[in-house]
């Protein structure tokens, strides 16, 4: 249970927002390669943080996120021409390079230094594992590069999805950090998905429905485990990641890839749920490839030409109460993604955190919005840097294992977190 | 005409406001029994006096309205699964029973309290012809259950809808006991309806435009009579029953089964229109009640699915101006109910009643507002129980009937305005 | 640049605001006299300023428009009967003349005095070229009726459409007297359009981006002259006149009709964009009247059975990348109406002008602020009349002509500037 002014605290990410501050210092998944997929291509949209951007790969390839509107008179740049180095204004020819620096302005008689004093603001972008990610903060801050194993290895190892969702950033988060629910809300999942069954832990995790969790602070976030009941004498391990301020993997299956989220606000009543999965050792198979693409595992089906949820809040999610009564379908919505969203999004806009009931398996929640709320704060009264922004910090992996009885946590998995290139990871 | 601040006491009725509080203790109409048709269904949302509810029928038969949101995270228990005594979150899995009393928290350790502490606010829901009310106020107010002549007769003469009007519930109320429209927004509904047609007293009511108001208060609100010429030396009058808060009843023709309303708020801005009809002598006919369904009488069509008009505000209710410019559809928006709905849809979300020119024949409206004013004062300012609740109040019929031109107002009905099993009602 | 308060005083136009008040001075376009076609047609709303008014055509042709509301309970009089001399509301038959007096209370006893004190404020509205103009200021203040030249040819030689814009007027009459923005966003319609194409003058505003501006005061507003590099020793000039408030006209092109705007606002954040096409001295074609009524030139598309364009910002204007990419279509956005009105909507219901950065061709714009906030303001203060008024200065040309480099302007156009019946236009 959070306090309001917590509650404003830790969901609120615009600029000049404590949140919204400390959401500046890390580099964001922020569009798909694939929304920009060649020079010269269309421009797109992009509202982060509740700043509005238009986004473009010029002539030459380089990446640019500058203000949506025309310095002039205030146009989108969304209508505008993407040509010959950058981006032109349809309405007086305008025209912008991906630093956002005025480089045309055709009306202007020849010796005119107008250009020269017109600038947009504008951010940098750089591209990685299928990514376009940008940094929206000041640049004496920039951190190192994202090196997230999935967005490292090599390309035919990994695929990622972004959905819009309904809903401000943390309630989606903290879904994504409890391991609790899965055992209900997902239960189907763990037995049907092509891209989740056939573990010997998912046995686990359905076999033993009261885990023991357990919280370990890191530099970076936190480790979260969830402590099953296996063979006599031993235990299952699922333990979650999660990095400041909004990455977290999913402890593995059997030898299915690995996923995990990023959650990026766009707004503080919405937020991009982006979904990857990866194989640490392996191509993907084109059957797993395409499991993904047909909505399978923690990706979705679409409204087509949008990354809206095809299941979303205006249609009920599709509920469909005949599955859910025959328990076929544990809630009646369809996909682990959508399962998440829908109920995430029922919470409201912003989720009311000081109507709750926590209990021992929120303790990963409760650390989170701790961690959270005092690098906010201590970003904002004394600058300090937040944590989790080193590289090195990115080389974390979830892991499942089973381990004796008496194997102290987060010990008992210290090998198994750390990611390194070609390294199989523990699974069960 | 009002004052700005009469006008909200007594529109507003979210919780806390003076005639939200009235509105709380009475029996007031919640669902159709059809919406939860049998034990374990799918539960149903439930909107009422601005509060959000989660309705649904326990594998026993009995009725639960609940708060919506599950006290642990806030998710929204529509998505709950109904089975076995309750219904279960399907998060985490949290269970309640339909007192809103947690049964089941099965992440908990076995020896866990936990469950004993969380209770959610809940309703006592009753079901009686065909209709689930609730009772949203404090139990030691309780009144007795509601007694109306339509929800006590044998099942089969008796029929209820109800639709959506997007309004607040006294300027739909305030068009109910208003008398005087009927000759003119439904003159054509009183040659053609199949449930209006061929009554003697329609030729009276389309006979003479100028009737004479008068307005008698009862214990329980007021009887509205209004008088027309008649044969010589004789009149007809027709009168209406209004008992505090939100129950009318339109006055019989010939031997059409006798109809009336509740109007009940979800919000300030909108309210369920319940409309029934019902014969207190014999079973309706096959034809009365597929006339009903078709949307006859005071009933309307569907938009599929839903208790929607078919013809609602986002279509202009069909207006059919060549049907309007021939006289065929007086207003030209066909059925009764739309008829009423459309105009007074148009006034706004909330009349502004400050603009506004009362004259004789709204002495009803005059009278019911302050009745309504004067009651929920009454229980703000000493806690005084507003009128209407005792059941004997509710033994009430509307009346139309010829008398010699002298008889004195309300006496012409006396007998005839009480109800009891098996006694026909007055009617011309 | 504007402050925040400037900016506020020139975009707000509903009843007391100073612009408001300055708007309520003028004769504006409110209907195209096809929305009320003949007597006893069905009344239309009209939304103007920000009042709600009904619109009527009666019995004997006179024109109407009153408050959208009966003085009664509030119903809207757009679901009235419009029979027999005025517009009977459907509710209880009150019944309104064009100039908002009650003339019948059906209810009412035969001696009853209530009709002579009901009455709805009215505003006139006068019917000429095509369009029925309203007056919505006091009566003591009513000016000379328009004799804009579209409006007082004959009828075949005029054409006017309406299309809505969702923005505030000002950005899109800034867009119309902004001569600058043509060579850009509109060149392909300067090679393509069959109203624009085949002009010499279309060759000078292509081949010359940078044109010099000139801007001079008239009486009534502004004129906005644009000279381009014609043949050596010789230029082009292209004057727009502007007058207050709302009107201008585009300069000619060859032979084609000559058009040209009004802007009249709905709300703050919407607006009618009027559209006018006329020939001084000839009839229009059949190809030319079907090219307007097929969205060509200033018009558009339209949404089937509305006046909302097809091409709007609920479907992206139907952008086209692949002919913005390949330069067939300048912004990819199809028709110079469409072309503008993407663009001045994108800058947000009302474009904030404290941050823009306006050069030397944006000097008809600055001026245009300058003269609406001092007449609003000399309005306010001190009952100043604002300029534009008499019809003496709507007798006004656009004008496009070839003269000497050194001809100084506005003296090039004198003579071309002032309108008179059967005269040619100035054209190149």
């Amino acid at each position: 249970m959070l306090k309001k002014e917590q509650n404003e605290l830790v969901t609120r990410t615009s600029k000049g927002t404590a949140m919204g501050e400390l959401f500046r210092r890390y580099w964001l998944p922020a569009l798909l390669s694939e929304e920009l997929p060649e020079p010269d291509c269309a421009p797109v949209r992009l509202q982060l943080l509740g700043e509005r951007l238009i986004t473009f790969r010029d002539s030459s390839g380089t990446l640019g996120a500058i203000d949506e509107f025309c310095a002039h008179r205030g146009v989108s740049l969304w209508f505008g021409r993407n040509e010959e180095g950058g981006i032109r204004c349809p309405y007086h020819g305008w025209k912008y390079d991906t630093q956002g620096r005025c480089i045309d302005i055709p009306s202007e008689p020849a010796d005119s230094k107008l250009c020269d004093r017109v600038k947009l603001s504008a951010y940098p972008l750089i591209e990685r594992g299928g990514v376009i990610w940008i940094y929206m903060g000041e640049p004496e801050h920039q951190p190192a590069l994202p090196e997230w194993e999935f967005a490292t290895v090599p390309a035919d190892q990994s695929f990622m999805t972004k959905r819009l969702q309904e809903c401000n950033w943390l309630q989606a988060l903290e879904g994504g950090i409890d391991s609790s629910h899965v055992s209900f809300l997902h239960s189907g999942g763990l037995k049907h998905d092509p891209l989740f069954k056939g573990s010997k832990g998912n046995e686990y995790n359905l076999g033993d429905l009261r885990p023991h969790f357990e919280v370990a602070e890191t530099d970076g976030g936190l480790l979260i485990g969830a402590r099953r009941k296996a063979e006599p004498g031993s235990v299952y391990w699922r333990i979650t990641p999660w990095v400041m301020p909004n990455f977290m993997m999913v402890p593995p299956r059997a030898d299915h890839p690995v996923h995990g989220h990023f959650w990026v606000p766009i707004d503080d009543e919405n937020c991009w749920a982006w979904s990857f999965d990866y194989h640490p050792t392996r191509a993907l198979k084109e059957s797993e490839v395409q499991a993904m693409k047909d909505g399978a595992g923690i990706h979705c089906k679409y409204v087509p030409g949008t990354y809206i949820p095809l299941a979303n809040k205006s249609n009920d999610y599709l509920m469909d109460r005949a599955r859910q009564k025959s328990g076929e379908l544990y809630s009646g919505v369809e996909s682990i993604a959508i399962q998440d969203s829908s109920l995430q999004e029922s919470m409201g806009a912003i989720q009311d955190r000081t109507k709750e009931t926590l209990t021992s398996t929120d303790r990963g929640i409760v650390q989170a919005r701790r961690r959270l709320i005092a690098a906010a704060t201590a970003l904002a009264e004394s600058g300090t840097p937040p944590p989790g922004m080193e590289a090195a910090l990115q080389h974390i992996r979830s892991v499942a294992l089973v381990s004796p009885e008496a194997a102290p946590f987060p010990a008992v998995a210290e090998e198994a977190l750390q990611s390194a290139p070609g390294k199989p990871h523990a699974t069960v």
